[in-house]
């Protein structure tokens, strides 16, 4: 009986302990949301490293209020969709995907990092999480200077 | 009497000429269709002249279900958009646009040109046309080629 009752509380709380780190889940759907902007990193720019290649912006509706106004409410996600940039014949046309960057806001959830969640899925695969538990450091970290955007680095253009 | 009649006749040939030649018109809230794909045209590449900067190619719904088939319903509208490429620190981000390109299926309408219309916005400007009559020659001749794609260049990506 005693260790019925103990698994139970196991149980209990190791889903507590999942519960305390909200993860960002994979944008279902993101390719039919508004796009923002774009943007070529190359070879010998800072970020070339982490970054190079084509990448678009895409929002949903909540992020679109939020570039509209002030601040981004809760649910408002934003894409960082990053493709080979390749370069044959004077042009630059789209490779394979790198990474899906996603920032989510939820200002409770992720108030430790400017209330925003971010995850990157490796090759777009929602099985490849590549920030994990690291965001403070792999994400946050850059996007902290840029408080007064609601730490988005992208401005809505027409 | 007679005066009046004729004034009348003519304004009716002038209604009956403009009917006879369709305008493509500009494609309203583009900027939330489905972002298709993109590509960097550099100088040395042989479109330069025309179509030199970054470039982003939308769909609209019915569009979309050409891609998807064989043939783009009537209806379906493909939007060229050109913005300028701004290359510096080894960045290429987008500048000011320098035309809305538009694809417009009407097989009937259009008949002389693969059932598509073509029109280009200058800059951008619903009022500043850049194709007009000349979509045979400025737009078609190279498009025909692509008759196995319902003489479309782009195709769909994930």
């Amino acid at each position: 009986m005693k260790a019925k009752i103990l698994a139970v509380l196991g149980v209990t709380a190791a889903t507590a302990a999942l519960a305390a780190e909200p993860v960002v889940p994979y944008p279902e759907g993101y390719r039919d949301w508004h796009h923002v902007k774009s943007m070529v990193i190359e070879e010998g720019h800072p970020l070339f490293a982490s970054f190079g290649g084509i990448h678009h912006i895409y929002a949903n509706d909540k992020a679109m209020k939020g570039y509209r106004g002030k601040n981004f409410p809760d649910g408002s996600v934003i894409i960082f969709d990053l493709l080979e940039a390749v370069h044959d014949g004077n042009a630059v046309t789209e490779g394979s995907r790198k990474v899906v960057g996603v920032m989510r806001k939820d200002a409770k959830q992720f108030k430790a990092t400017g209330g925003w969640g971010f995850e990157g899925f490796g090759g777009g695969d929602p099985a490849k999480r590549v920030v994990g538990a690291n965001a403070a450091s792999a994400c946050f970290a850059c996007h902290q200077p840029k408080k007064a955007q609601d730490y988005t680095f992208s401005r809505l253009r027409d």
